[in-house]
């Protein structure tokens, strides 16, 4: 379908629906029976046996095997950093954490409930996520913006027990080191190398992530990470903390400043999660041999596909489902919730997202240029990186 | 089913379904397509024509229209008090509230979402209410002890465009009203008569709520409130606001102090939503004649029924299912929101409250001592108090 086909389309259905997800009681109240088991006076049993222990951790442990704890996530956002949207607030970002809760349960059979907050308050925020916490087995965070969602998201770590993920940063971070995986199979590069040379463009929530997780996954990799005011290297003046701690923390580096196109001069990756365009073919002719493209803005690309092959890329992925090599983190959060709540995971450590990101790049039994990463319909996608989270 | 077996089956039915409610998408993801529409590119359309008006109200009302926001409330709970069992905090609450979300969406089809809240301190129970409150349609507050659920309640009511709803105060006063205007009829009384003498044994959320609602319906009516330390009267120094306003406002009335037999000599009704045993049968022998006896104590009524009959009690109620006239607020609360969803009510006024009791009370043709008011099973109940809410 054409663009406003799809918006005309996506309208009429959201109207139609009224709402991506229901409620559905899991047993039935018909008879008086029924309603003495569910409601009272049959329910004083079950508050009664929760509540009993003194401590929060041994009643969270009965309230996972007595009330929907066990199995529900709620899916947060200030709506302050929506899809390709910007800053439109909480009712504007309520119909895509509706859509990702439908997404949880057709992929994984996850439980999940959005929920849009009134404030874009880094401590409020956390605030709020820290009252409702007990009804729930593990919290998505989602479209917040950065650098706050950085605090955010480590705050809630600490303070909670149940596990605690923004997906625009981790989600994505697992989809691109898979396809990674299998983009350098596919040129026959190796990531964990020191001759590897990755240029990621955008350090917002998915760029910090997509370097922090590769950094891991292979130690030896050079990663030089450029924003909008080029080359971050020590030298400058305008850093915000973020950046800092990433050359502190030595997962980028550069001696001195420059823009992309100096970046990019013999390198062998190119990692774009920053603006349409910023990528033309002539810096791509100056890469190293077979070089790797992943332009993930959205809704159009650093560079058009098309475009990268011609300047000589090997392999390009996507944000795009009408091109090959979609990076979808649909392809990950399901399964990473299904896992962590089937596993009782309390944090989703750095150990399991590699591991969740080899599962997702092993799907694909023979990585070609035009399939580098499962589709997110094919078999198996959840249950893979779900095996990663334990 | 005895108590004790009730309690076990409660547990092993909860066991097994690990959570009353769980979600579903209203509609299937099966093709790319699909994904397009219910997820990205397409509900990027969505959110952008929810955001465009400057005004939160008329983001409201696209959202209305296009996400669960038109009909989903939030049951929502500190856990401070809790059917009879008090003070057990939100994951002991967390069962009771999935089972009124079940409820909700049995008896009225009504989409209902269960928080419970890490926190009692009435000001952040009131921010974490104000932080999620974007998505739903209505705020159903349950199990919030008094004094502190009517401020709560208040503020919210102040600064939310959505109904919000104690319903521990208000869905009782509802259906003890629909109970007293049949029982009235029955014994042949009219309530809105300077000749009618109510005594309210219980001072807190539904005590409240009864005495306030009873007088507005029947303003003639003779109210007398008794606490645990007697009778509520101007000359008592340990008033909290809450009695001294009802004393203000002209709903309760009294000279002088005195205990609870004292305020019940020659009472038409009496109404305990207070301690277990209060009420004795030497006491109803004191009351006028033809007595109305709601004892609505949890689990164990101020007095057992066939003690009120032998006293001389012509009507008598109870909150139990095991005896006639159960007062039951599952008659009330589904109706209520399914009213105000529909209606796209913003606040529940106390002549809609009125209405809904008499909707309630005119299901039953022709009540008797034995059936005041329907039961929660019984057709057209949500329907006939839906309609009051517009």
């Amino acid at each position: 379908m054409a663009k406003k086909d799809v918006s005309k389309a996506a309208i009429a259905l959201h109207k139609k629906l009224g709402g991506k997800i229901t409620i559905t009681p899991t047993s039935k109240v018909t008879t008086r029976d029924d309603l003495s088991l569910v409601y009272t006076p049959g329910v004083a049993a079950v508050s009664s046996l929760i509540a009993r222990p003194s401590s929060y951790t041994e009643q969270a442990k009965l309230a996972r095997v007595h009330t929907m704890k066990g199995r529900m996530i709620a899916v947060i956002s200030d709506g302050s950093a929506v899809l390709g949207l910007g800053n439109i607030g909480a009712l504007g970002a309520l119909p895509v954490m509706e859509g990702k809760c439908a997404l949880f349960k057709t992929f994984a059979n996850v439980d999940a409930f959005p929920l849009v907050l009134d404030t874009q308050d880094p401590d409020k925020i956390i605030e709020a996520v820290m009252a409702v916490a007990p009804g729930f087995g593990g919290i998505n965070l989602e479209d917040i913006a950065a650098p706050k969602c950085f605090y955010i998201e480590e705050e809630l770590k600490k303070r909670l027990s149940i596990p605690v993920m923004h997906d625009d940063q981790h989600g994505t971070a697992i989809v691109v080191l898979a396809g990674l995986i299998n983009a350098a199979k596919v040129v026959k590069k190796s990531l964990n190398s020191a001759d590897c040379f990755v240029v990621v463009s955008g350090v917002g929530a998915a760029g910090v992530a997509i370097m922090r997780l590769l950094k891991q996954a292979a130690p030896k990799v050079n990663i030089i990470a450029v924003d909008s005011e080029g080359i971050v290297h020590e030298g400058r003046k305008d850093l915000n903390d973020t950046k800092k701690k990433l050359i502190k923390d030595k997962i980028i580096f550069a001696r001195e400043g420059g823009d992309l196109a100096k970046a990019l001069v013999d390198a062998n990756i190119f990692v774009g999660v920053s603006k349409p365009g910023v990528l033309t073919p002539a810096m791509i002719k100056t890469m190293a041999p077979k070089p790797i493209i992943f332009a993930m803005a959205n809704p159009t690309p650093e560079i058009m596909p098309e475009l990268a092959h011609k300047a000589g890329a090997s392999v390009v992925a996507t944000g795009r489902s009408d091109y090959p090599n979609q990076v979808n983190n649909s392809l990950a959060f399901p399964g990473i919730f299904r896992g962590a709540l089937d596993n009782k995971v309390s944090k989703i450590t750095d150990a399991m997202k590699i591991k969740a990101a080899q599962n997702l790049a092993l799907l694909v039994k023979n990585p070609t240029a035009a399939r580098i990463i499962p589709g997110p319909f094919d078999k198996g996608v959840a249950q893979a990186v779900a095996k990663a989270i334990r």
